[in-house]
């Protein structure tokens, strides 16, 4: 089989590239891996407008939320064989730097990311450390088993947050990774709201028993207070990335309630510290995921706990990115994007 | 004796008013207290300067940082008598709202403050409740108890900071409650870093054997890098106020660091969420202090581990109140004053 591959070759430019290359075992340590599908996410995204290129060098291929079969095993690769379903946790650590040594190895400082700074799965055949694979167990359909990674952010920013189930928590933001939140947390017990501005998303989060509002008609801040009378929300996770949802998170958090930061925000922003000192707030930013969360959030699609299929809005062929990626960034009418990467157009039945 | 009392009147206004008060016996619940001696803090400066009027209604009695001798009980007071010596920890809550009710009374939504939203201390004579007393020990003396309120608020923020003894904090700011953050730290066995731009206090810090920085000659987070073997600190306090504070402190942070927010700040702040999130950092707010933290603060100075001796620069009469406020307005050369309730310039001989 021929295999192929998206590459990002200049801001606004996807490249499919079709020509053949001699399949090679994978080295010492790896795992080649025939790639199922692979989401698209806001960092691809971010890649794809070229806002990212002092990490990425063009030509890469990116991509990074996927599942797979693997195909073949380096001699001294033991846990895997050919046929494994698998995810991978695309983290390669350095184990040597302050954040290494003192435990916490997801944010090293020299974290190597595979689909940002190496080579990702926007492809057919896909070779990474055998240590960075997660097994899928038998049962659970590929295409959501791809939504493993973000469901891990979800799993992680819920356990930073220390929810418990007597709680209230305002999420902020109804995009993937805010629904995702909002369904892990809600396995806590503790109740959820979700604030988003797109229709379209709120009627997924709705369709999944998420309570919504809609902050561009109503004062979230003044919502929340109505449902906590008057005491304000224990947890906020700005999912928004924008000024103002950092804004709504601080002032509907209760006194000694927490923020999740879980947004990227690329520019400082104005933060009322004197709201963080006078009703003693915590903010606790959360980046990407340990691999028990990864474990756990294969656990949460295979067990439906995480409705994958109701979040994956379509599947398009590898050689349809380009247009997958221009259809995600008009913004609505989308939640979870995946690329079928063994299928092309010629292919492509569904 | 004739009852004395210095009222803030107007913006930059203290008036020492000498007339006679008919001594009445302390309602029901309540305590009179001959105060010995008042610190002046820096929300007493932000009253004086008119920042506060919204809440501080002239004439108004200020002061909360005080020792006394009680002097009279209401007769259903039964845990107090005419002599004990005591300081007042100087909050009112409400026991209703949804602070109170979950557990935190002392960031009561509706809490009033003995000295801002009430009388304070700046007087021969305070009458307050009974509940607002704290025992000071046989032998303190009441110049030195004086600073039990403000080394509550130390003893509070280290609390939040949650500091090991394995531990490197960094305390941007070294003016009294800085100081006094670094000396109540340094007893969990942390080692203490204070930046402060003011020879006068480095001097004093220096004196105390707290190793301090000046920001303005050398660069604080790179000099947290080289004290921390690249890491940064574990822990940092933002006790400055200032923009360039906060970003000191986020920015010298290892990862999963905590910025223990003390100080106020008056207007958001730029903040790099974008580091909270990199580093897995988290901001936690602190105000003032609770009965324990109050307690603690006591033992602290009663056995020498704060030394209030070296911390106070000098003593005024209360007929001098005026003074001291401009003297400590015009900044460097002072930490804390205090002010003799019961001295006039014509009685005083310090």
């Amino acid at each position: 089989m021929t295999e192929r591959r998206v590459a990002y070759t200049a801001p606004r430019t996807l490249a499919l590239d079709t020509e053949g290359t001699a399949t090679t075992p994978p080295p010492p340590g790896q795992v080649t891996i025939d790639v199922a599908y692979t989401g698209i996410c806001g960092t691809d995204l971010h890649i794809f407008h070229g806002a990212m290129d002092a990490r990425v060098h063009p030509p890469a291929v990116i991509g990074h939320e996927m599942s797979g079969v693997v195909a073949g095993t380096a001699p001294d690769v033991t846990r895997w064989r050919s046929g494994d379903h698998v995810t991978v946790m695309p983290l390669i650590s350095c184990g040597q730097c302050p954040a290494c040594r003192s435990g916490h190895r997801h944010v090293c400082h020299r974290l190597v990311f595979l689909g940002i700074d190496a080579t990702g799965s926007l492809q057919t055949r896909w070779t990474v450390p055998a240590d960075t694979l997660v097994r899928l167990p038998d049962g659970l359909p590929l295409d959501h088993a791809a939504l493993t990674e973000p469901t891990a952010v979800a799993v992680h920013d819920v356990r930073r947050a220390e929810l418990r189930g007597d709680e209230k928590a305002l999420v902020v933001g109804g995009g993937p990774i805010g629904l995702l939140i909002a369904l892990v947390a809600r396995r806590t017990g503790a109740d959820l709201l979700v604030a988003e501005p797109d229709p379209y998303r709120r009627g997924i989060a709705d369709s999944l028993g998420l309570a919504t509002l809609d902050p561009t008609a109503v004062d979230a801040v003044q919502a929340v207070g109505d449902w906590t009378a008057g005491a304000g929300a224990d947890v906020a996770f700005e999912v928004s990335g924008a000024e103002a949802g950092v804004n709504t998170a601080v002032d509907a958090l209760a006194t000694r309630g927490r923020l999740v930061q879980v947004a990227i925000h690329p520019v400082p922003r104005p933060v009322s510290l004197h709201r963080f000192f006078w009703r003693e707030l915590t903010l606790v930013g959360a980046r990407l995921y340990e691999r028990r969360d990864f474990e756990t959030a294969v656990d949460l699609i295979a067990d439906g706990h995480v409705p994958a299929k109701t979040l994956i809005s379509r599947i398009d062929p590898l050689d349809r990115a380009a247009e997958a990626f221009a259809l995600l960034e008009s913004g609505g009418g989308v939640m979870k994007v995946l690329i079928d990467c063994q299928s092309d157009t010629g292919a492509h039945a569904r």
